[in-house]
C-alpha cells in the first residue's frame, strides 16, 4: 500500500515510482498510543511529523497548569514546532496523540539532505508553509472578529472531522472557551437543526 | 546599487550576478506615499510586496469600524493576504504604508514563472514561509500568556525598529491594547530605566 506521505507529494509534485523507498527511508515510522507525548516540554525538537493515521495536537501549560491547545494535526498534516526545529534548539510546546496515530518522523538532517536530493519537495513545503501560514492570518482575524459561537460554526464546517474526533475540553482550549460554553453551543444547535 | 531583494536572496541561495535583471524583470517597483494603501478591502489581492524602504501594515476593519492591525513589514519582509494571493481572489485585509514605502512588487503569474525558472527560490520561499510560520506559533503562545506589559516589551525588544517607526495607535491596536495604556507602559519604562 502506497504511504498517505507519498500520495500527498503527488497532489503537488512528481514522485517516481523507483524513488518511493529512498524517499521512505529518510522517515521513521512511529506509532503512539493515546496521550502519549510526542515531544516533551523543553527537551529538544528533533522531528518534523507527517500524520498517516490518527490526530494529534500541540499545546503548552499556562501558569496555572492549564493545557492550552494551539494546533491540530489530522491525516495528511505535517506537524511540529518550527522555530525550534530548524535551530534543533529545545521546544516549549508539547505534541501529544488526541487518539492512537501512526506518524512518520523526519529529523532536521534528514529533511534537508532529502530536499537536496529531490528539490521537487522545496515547491512541495513552499506550498505547504504558504497554505499554513495564510491559515493563520485569516484565523488571527476570526479570533477578533467572530463571537465564540461564530468561531465554533466556522470550524466545523471547515473541519467537521476534528469536531467529530476531537474531545470536547480539548477543543474548548483550542476555541478559547470552556468545555461548557462548548457544551451549550452544541447542544443549541442539535435543539435547532 | 544591488537592490535589497537581491541581497536578500544571496543570504539563504546563490544568485549568478548576470540573472539579477532577469529576476528583477518580474516585479514591478512601486513607490507609496505614507498611509497611501497598496490593497484595498475586497479588491483583488494582485501581488506578493516586498519592501526595499519604508514599512508596511496588514489590517482589516472591524464591525464597530476600528482597524485591527495584524501584521507588520519592514526592509527585507514580505506581505500579502496569501489565501487571497494564491488564489487571485478578493482580500479581506488592506495593505497601508505606514511612511513612505518602495516596494518590489510580484504577481501570482510571475512568481511561478520566477520560481520555475530559478528553482533555487523554492528553496528560498520555502525558508522564508517556514520562518513566517514557526513566528505565529510562538506569537500565538505569547498573546495568551504574556500581560499587555510583557508583550509590548518582548516586542520592543524583538523588534526595537518598529516601535521606533511605527505610530502609537497602531502598535497598541497590533498588541491588542489601547493607545493610552501603551502609553502608559513606555512612560513608566523610561521612568525606571
Amino acid at each position: 500500500m502506497t504511504k498517505k506521505l507519498i500520495s500527498h507529494f503527488r497532489k503537488y509534485v512528481e514522485i517516481d515510482p523507483n524513488d518511493e523507498p529512498v524517499i521512505l527511508s529518510y522517515f521513521e515510522p512511529l506509532l503512539f498510543a493515546k496521550k502519549e507525548n510526542l515531544t516533551h516540554n523543553n527537551s529538544q525538537c528533533k522531528f518534523h511529523y507527517f500524520v498517516e493515521n490518527g490526530c494529534l495536537r500541540m499545546f503548552y501549560i499556562c501558569d496555572k497548569g492549564i493545557e492550552q491547545t494551539i494546533q491540530f494535526a489530522i491525516e495528511d498534516w505535517w506537524i511540529t514546532d518550527y522555530l525550534a526545529f530548524e535551530k534543533q534548539a529545545r521546544t516549549e510546546f508539547i505534541i501529544q496523540a488526541v487518539e492512537k496515530t501512526d506518524v512518520l518522523a523526519i529529523s532536521y538532517n534528514n529533511q534537508e539532505k532529502l530536499l537536496k536530493k529531490y528539490p521537487q519537495l522545496e515547491h512541495y513545503f513552499r506550498l505547504i508553509y504558504q497554505r499554513a501560514y495564510a491559515a493563520t492570518q485569516h484565523r488571527s482575524k476570526y479570533l477578533h472578529t467572530l463571537s465564540s459561537e461564530q468561531l465554533y460554526h466556522l470550524f466545523n464546517n471547515k473541519f467537521p472531522e476534528f469536531t467529530r474526533r476531537v474531545p470536547q475540553h480539548i477543543l474548548a482550549s483550542y476555541l478559547n472557551m470552556t468545555p461548557e460554553y462548548l457544551s451549550e453551543i452544541k447542544a443549541k444547535k442539535r435543539s435547532t437543526s
